[in-house]
C-alpha cells in the first residue's frame, strides 16, 4: 500500500519534471521532437548522471520503460494542451516539490547501498533531484535556475543531510529516515515557493 | 568490399561532423586550439556519451586513433581554408546526412549487442548520431539546432525504429536492417534539408 | 618532503580553480548555494569527467573528502570576502597556472596507468586540467574561456605531449617527466597571461 503510494508520487514527480522541460522547450521554440527530448532529459537526466557516477550502466532510465513513457507522454500532452498545462503551474509546482523530495531520497539511498562516503551520498541525492533541471537549462542556453531560484537545490541538500543524520542513529531505519528527509525537502521547497524564500545573493558592486 | 565502402562513408561522416564543429567554432571566434577541440567533440562526442551509457570505458574514440586524426585534420583544414570549406556547405550537408545515418545504425547495433531493451537501443542510436552536435552547440552557448532544425534528430529516431522493427522479423538480418534504416535516415534528412521540412512548432502566444 | 610540497600545490590549485568558479557564480548572481556548487564543479569537474572516461566509479572526488572541503571552503570564503578575493586575482592566476600544470600531470599519469594509447592519455591530461573550467562556463551560459583565452588548454596539451615524449625515453622516469611537463604548463600559462600570448584566431569575414 505504501509502496503503491510512493510509486504514484514518483510518477507524478517525474511528470512534473517532464512538464517543466516541455514548457521551457516550447518557450524556446523547439519543435515537437525537441519538446519530447527535453521532457525526457529533465525527468530522467538527474538519475542518468547519478547512475554514471556510481558505475550503474546502462542507467535505470534506459532499462525501465515506465519513466520514458511517463516523461514522453507528459511532453506530448504539454505540446498538445499547452494552454491548460501552463495554467496549472501551481499544481505542477506541488508535483515538482514532491519529485524533488522523492528523487533526493532515491539518490541518497542508492548512494548508501553502494557504500560511498556519506557526503558523496548526499551529493548523489542532490544530483538525482536537480540534475535533470540543470541539463534542461543548459540545453536551453540559460544559467540553471536550480542554482538561483527560491531555495531548491539547497532544500534537496538539507533533506539529504537530515536523512544521513538519521542513518547514524540506529533506532530509525532507512525507510523512515527517507520519509522524514524527503517530506522535509518537499515542504521546505513548497514553503520557499509560496513565500519566495531565497538564499542570500552577494551584491558585488 | 562493402565494409570498405562503409568505412569510407563513416570517415566522410566523421569529417562532415567535425567540419560543422570547426565552422561554428570559427564563427564564435575560438582560437586555433578551440577549433580543433570543437571539431573533435562534434565528431566523437555522441559516440563517447553512448559508450559511457553502456559502460564501455575508455570510449572507442579514445582507443582508436582514426577518428581523432580525421576529426582534428578536418578542423585544421577548415581553419586553414575557411572560405573553401564554407562554400561547399551543400557537400557537407550530404556527408553530414550520411554520418547521421551511419552513426544511428552504429548506436542501435551496439545497443542491441549489449542486450538493452529496444527503446533504449533506439535512444542510443539517436544519441550517437546527434550527441556530438548537441555538445557542439552547448559549448557554443546556443540551443542545440539538432532539436530545432529541419527534421534531424527525428530522422535518426525514425531510422532507428525501422531498424528495430526489422529486428523482430527473423527473415532480415541485422546488416540488411541497418542498411535500410541508415539509408532511410540519410534520405529523409536530405529531403528535409532540400525542401525545408520541419516538425510542427507550437505557437505559445 | 616532495610529496608534501606537491600536496600543498595540488590543494592551492584546487582552491584557485574553485575561486574562479565562485567569482563567476557571483557575477552571474547565483545564490549562496549556487556559488558553492560552481566552486566544487570548477575544481573537481575535470577529474570527475576523466574518471568517468576511464571507468573509475565512483570518481575520486566522491571518495576523498579533501577536495570537496577545499573547494567548498574556498567558495564560502569567496562569497564572504568577495572584495579581497577579487583583488588578489594575480595571485589566483598563479595558483590557477599551478593547478593547470598539476592536473595535467595527474590526468596523463592516470591515463598511462590505465594503459590507454598515448594520445588518449594526453587528452585525459587536458580534460582533467580544463574540464572543470569548461563545465563552469557552460553552467554560466558562456562559451568556455579555456578555448578562447590566452594560451590555456593548449599549454596543458603541450605539457602532456612533453611528458609523453619523455615516457618513450627510458632514461627519465615518470616522476621526472611529470615534473618537467607540469612545470612547462605552468610557466607557459603564466608567460601567456603576462604577455597576453594568444593562439591565432581566424578572421572569417
Amino acid at each position: 500500500m505504501e509502496t503503491l503510494l510512493i510509486s504514484i508520487l514518483d510518477l507524478a514527480g517525474t511528470a512534473a519534471f517532464a512538464a517543466s522541460g516541455a514548457l521551457l522547450a516550447l518557450r524556446r521554440r523547439l519543435d515537437f521532437f525537441g519538446v519530447l527530448v527535453l521532457s525526457f532529459l529533465t525527468a530522467c537526466g538527474g538519475g542518468i548522471v547519478r547512475d554514471l557516477l556510481i558505475g550503474r550502466t546502462p542507467p535505470a532510465a534506459l532499462e525501465d520503460y515506465t519513466y520514458v513513457i511517463v516523461a514522453v507522454s507528459t511532453g506530448f500532452i504539454t505540446f498538445a494542451f499547452y494552454r491548460i498545462i501552463s495554467r496549472v503551474h501551481r499544481l505542477l509546482e506541488i508535483f515538482d516539490a514532491i519529485g524533488l523530495g522523492l528523487f533526493t531520497v532515491t539518490g541518497v539511498t542508492i548512494g548508501l547501498e553502494h557504500e560511498i562516503p556519506p557526503f558523496a551520498a548526499a551529493l548523489l541525492g542532490v544530483i538525482t533531484a536537480v540534475g535533470g533541471g540543470a541539463i534542461r537549462d543548459v540545453l536551453a542556453a540559460r544559467v540553471p535556475t536550480v542554482l538561483r531560484d527560491e531555495i531548491y537545490a539547497s532544500a534537496s541538500l538539507a533533506g539529504a543531510v537530515i536523512m544521513l543524520a538519521f542513518e547514524l542513529t540506529p533506532i530509525i531505519n532507512r525507510e523512515i529516515a527517507g520519509l522524514i528527509g524527503g517530506s522535509f525537502v518537499t515542504l521546505l521547497r513548497l514553503a520557499a515557493y509560496r513565500w519566495s524564500w531565497r538564499l542570500p545573493v552577494r551584491s558585488i558592486d
